[in-house]
């Protein structure tokens, strides 16, 4: 199945630009990771996810419908020629919708993620454009196919339409339907996220490609989904329970497994740069001191700190420049 | 199933200590590794594994009966005491062929392995012990059932008993009469193998306990047996055609995909310094030049090269204090 067969069977045949829509979607961190696809053109995942939502960081994007033949696109306030990646991603998207119907938009998207942090945009970006076009477009969908939609821009957009801790159901439909996120109602106030800023430079092999190696190169990959499974029913007790400990080691063995089957692939995949494994080493060394600190990563460098409030100014010792966001601290 | 009872069944009731004996043993570098037991008392594995074994570093072990109630053991020409970590598991390893009898040794053991490359010297110490016993004890014992034997000490151990390369089979009965190294036949003038110098320091998890806490936390590790039988396969190929590239990303593969598992343990065993991660980055950078070279690793933070001769300037220029082996230069 296509993914216009899908739009297809959710949206009206005819579509109107009513108004122009300014949304903002968060970026999200994954505890429990989505890695690998079971259907690629669809975005459908091998395992479950769930993710905390970060609060104010995320995309900003505003959708004006013009009179005109083609799509323009900026990006933090700068122009973007129609044949850059992200252009082509973000027409390619709307094309989806309009469905060779002559309407057409100025999108302007505005990160407040620190672009150093790791965070990846594509989630909260891709979150962002689906509720602007709901809106533009008087669409009216409801959360559970806005995150389908969101989901064929990219995966884990579909987690970025909500806040708070999120599960993205994988589904066993092949058109995907069941695939999409959910809100979980628990919340965790004092939970802090602390990013790390270990290297800026551009991946060498994105995500959605280091995904598609590991899958097909990595043996011990074909344990990864037993992994997820288990990780996916401990962080719903952590979250119950309110038990950190709990919380921070399964996110931390989770994220430490995804880069191992990465390891395991051929040619290897290894994001870690030599300071990424020293700050692993003064993780650990905090917590044989007893201090309650876990970390995640994604497909890149930068750790992504796990604690809470009180441990704030002890994290901040070793970690000066951190970047502390409490997903629960508003709302 | 004990190793006393192993033992009963493969020696003679009766021992006599005939003569003094001094034994060399090489250590050896596993191309595809040792890594998880399917009965711990007798050393068994999991999978399979295939080794070179590395000429002239090694251990050399001299026995000399003493008339005394007890052994004297000394290591690097220093006189140890009993209770250390060696000399237990030295005279355990020798009470194993005692069997009760007033029968003691003065063990000298002098290893040529430099201490900071990151080599066991487990393997090659309790092979070379093992010859020493079956020449001291005159029990002429065949290299098959010496293999058994020296497994019995360390499981690698079983395969420094030969030369060149060299395949552990892992067997299938419980008595693991089955479970022994054999040399393979086939030779390969100009390998060489580097030894990189990562760190001296002692490791926090021994690669005993690091085993035993990957197979029993790590899901990842379900994986593993598939990746060595597949790798042992293409090793044998490799070794058949002489394919230089076959065998190098086999073997790296192979020992990333070990570390793999140990990363998805929990808690996280990672035995890599930064310093490890920056190596690893130079080989893959040199090999992206294209130059032929790849490496292998084992429970510890060091890398071990593998490339062919002519690329030995090459290397050299990139890593100046190797020390480099060829495993085939001799005999």
């Amino acid at each position: 199945m296509t993914p216009t067969e899908v739009v297809d069977r959710l949206l009206p045949a005819r579509l109107q630009a009513r108004a122009s829509s300014e949304q903002f979607a968060p970026s999200n961190i994954a505890l429990c990771k989505y890695w690998g696809k079971r259907e690629r053109s669809l975005n459908l995942p091998v395992n479950a996810s769930l993710s905390v939502s970060l609060d104010h960081l995320g995309s900003h994007t505003r959708l004006t419908p013009i009179d005109a033949k083609q799509d323009e696109i900026r990006f933090n306030g700068r122009p973007l020629p129609l044949h850059a990646a992200f252009s082509q991603r973000v027409t390619a998207f709307i094309d989806l919708f309009r469905r060779q119907q002559p309407l057409y938009f100025r999108v302007e998207t505005r990160n407040t993620i620190p672009t150093a942090a790791g965070l990846a945009s594509s989630a909260s970006g891709f979150a962002a454009l689906t509720l602007a076009l709901n809106d533009a477009l008087g669409l009216e969908l409801e959360p559970r196919l806005l995150s389908v939609l969101a989901r064929l821009g990219s995966g884990s957009a579909c987690r970025s339409l909500f806040d708070g801790f999120v599960e993205w159901r994988m589904g066993r439909r092949a058109d995907g339907l069941d695939s999409h996120a959910v809100a979980l109602e628990a919340r965790w106030p004092g939970l802090c996220v602390g990013l790390v800023k270990v290297d800026t430079a551009q991946k060498a092999v994105d995500s959605r490609a280091g995904m598609q190696r590991t899958l097909e190169t990595a043996h011990l990959y074909q344990s990864w989904p037993l992994q997820a499974a288990a990780d996916l029913e401990k962080l719903h007790r952590a979250i119950a329970q309110q038990d950190f400990a709990l919380l921070g080691q399964t996110a931390e063995q989770n994220a430490l497994s995804m880069h191992a089957t990465m390891i395991a692939s051929w040619p290897p995949l290894l994001y870690w740069q030599p300071q990424s494994v020293a700050m692993m080493q003064t993780v650990w060394a905090l917590r044989g001191q007893g201090v309650p600190l876990y970390f995640t990563m994604d497909a890149g460098p930068n750790l992504k700190l796990l604690f809470e409030r009180p441990q704030r100014d002890a994290v901040l010792r070793h970690f000066p420049e951190l970047e502390i966001v409490e997903p629960f601290a508003t709302g």
